[in-house]
C-alpha cells in the first residue's frame, strides 16, 4: 500500500479523503488540519494531526490548501527529500519549497461541500520534478481516476484559464438566466433540462459544431426583440458583447 | 386517438414525428412538407403531402417551420377555426392567421440532427387563445413529456431570452475554452467532466450559491495572471467583462 499523508482540510482536502479511504491501494496514514473539528470524514481521529513534527514518514504527501498558502505549509515541513505535491491549477510547481521532490496532483473538477462526486471520472493532471517520482503519482491517482494526464505548468494554466470560461463563467451566464426567470416571474426549473442538454451535447459534438441561436444564424430581428426586451444594464451589455463575438467569430473561421 | 397533422420537415418537426409515433394516445394522420425527401423518420409516405388542399381534418395542426415563416404557412391552410399552433420560442401567437384558433406548442429545448432525446424530461410551454383549447394541448404534450407549463407570450420571450443566456452563449463560452485548449496543446476532453457538473450542480444548488473562480472570490493575483496569460484579443475582452460583471454582480446583492 502506498502511504499517503494529507496536509489541509478544505474541501478539495475532505473529498481526497473519502475518495482514497474507499481505496485498497493506499494508506491515509496522518491528515494535517489546524483545525482538528474540520475533518468530517470518516477518518480514525488519532489520525490528525496540527503539530508539524508529528508528522510520520510517507511516500507521499498532498498539499491541498489555498494557492496562496502553499509555499508556506511546504516551508513547515520539517523533512527533507520525501515527494510532496500541491492540488492547485494555477500554481507553479516552483510555490512548493527547495528541500523536498516537488510535485502536482492538480484533479481538475468543481467540488461542493458535502455533494460525493464520482472521482473514476474526474480528470487528474500530474506533474513531477523527477520522472521516477511521476509512477508514485500516477499510482495514486489511478487508485481513485479513470483519467490521468501527464500536463505541464504551462499546459496546467492553460486548462485553468479554460476552466474558468466553460465553469466559472458559464455558471455565472446561469445566474443571469435565473435572474430574468425571476425578473419574469417564470421558473428556472424550465431551464434546466436544456442547460444539462447543452453540456451533454459535447460528447457527441464538438462545441462549434453545436453552436446555434440567433446570433449565430445572424437573425437581425431576434437580436433586436431580445435587445430591447432585457432592461437590466448588467443583462443588455453582457447579451451585447457575446452576440457580437459569436458574430464575429464565425467571420473569422 | 388525438388527430395530429404536423406541418414542417425541419429538426423540431422530425423529433416531434419520432416522439408521437412511440404515443399511444396520438395519431400522426399526415405531415406537411415541401420536400418529401427530407422525412427520415419511420413514416408512412402515403402520410405526406405537399399540397395544402389535401390536409384532412385533425385535432390539431403543428406548425414546426422557422420564425419567419409562420405567418406565411398559417395563412396558406385552407379551412378555418380549427387549432392551429406553432413551436416558436419568440413568435407571439399573432403570428398565426385569425382564420383558425391559435396556440402555442414550444419545447424549450435544442434538437440536434440525428441525436435522440428524451422527450419524457423537455419542458412544454403551452399557450392557447381559447380556454378549452388548453386542455387538447395538454393532453398532446402530456403523451410525450412530463413537464407542462402554462406560460403566456411574454413569460415565453423572456425564457427564450434566458436560453439564450444558458445555451447559446454558454457553447459559446465552451468554444473559447476549446481554442484556449487547441491553442495551448492539450485535450479538450479534459475538460468535460467539469462541464457536466457545472450543470448537474443546479439540480441541488442555485447558480448564485454555486459560483466559485477568481472573480467571486476577487483573487486579483489570479485574475491578472489569467489576463496576461490570454493573448487573443476576443478572448482576454470576454475574461475582462464576464470577471468584472461578477465583482459587481457579488457587490450589489
Amino acid at each position: 500500500m502506498i502511504k499517503i499523508t494529507i496536509i489541509g482540510s478544505g474541501n478539495v482536502a475532505q473529498h481526497l479523503i473519502d475518495a482514497f479511504a474507499k481505496s485498497k491501494a493506499i494508506d491515509i496514514i496522518q491528515v494535517f488540519s489546524r483545525n482538528q473539528k474540520q475533518i468530517i470524514s470518516n477518518l480514525d481521529p488519532s489520525k490528525i494531526t496540527n503539530d508539524w513534527n508529528a508528522l510520520a514518514e510517507a511516500d507521499l504527501y498532498i498539499i491541498a490548501v489555498s494557492d496562496d498558502a502553499i509555499a508556506n505549509v511546504s516551508s513547515h515541513l520539517t523533512f527533507e527529500n520525501r515527494l510532496v505535491v500541491h492540488t492547485s491549477g494555477t500554481a507553479p510547481l516552483t510555490s512548493l519549497d527547495n528541500k523536498n521532490r516537488k510535485g502536482v496532483f492538480y484533479p481538475l473538477q468543481t467540488f461542493t461541500k458535502g455533494k460525493p462526486i464520482d472521482f473514476k471520472t474526474i480528470p487528474f493532471c500530474l506533474e513531477t520534478q523527477f520522472e521516477e517520482d511521476y509512477a508514485i503519482l500516477e499510482k495514486v491517482a489511478h487508485s481513485i481516476s479513470n483519467n490521468i494526464y501527464a500536463i505541464d505548468s504551462h499546459q496546467r494554466k492553460a486548462l485553468h484559464v479554460a476552466a474558468v470560461f466553460v465553469n466559472n463563467f458559464t455558471n455565472y451566464l446561469y445566474q443571469l438566466g435565473n435572474e430574468i426567470c425571476l425578473e419574469n416571474h417564470v421558473s428556472f426549473d424550465i431551464l434546466k433540462p436544456l442547460i444539462l442538454e447543452t453540456a451533454e451535447k459535447l460528447l457527441t459534438l464538438s462545441p462549434q459544431d453545436a453552436q446555434t441561436g440567433p446570433a449565430k444564424r445572424n437573425d437581425i430581428s431576434t437580436i433586436e426583440a431580445h435587445e430591447s426586451f432585457l432592461s437590466d444594464e448588467n443583462q443588455s451589455t453582457i447579451y451585447k458583447i457575446l452576440t457580437q463575438s459569436i458574430q464575429n467569430h464565425g467571420k473569422k473561421l
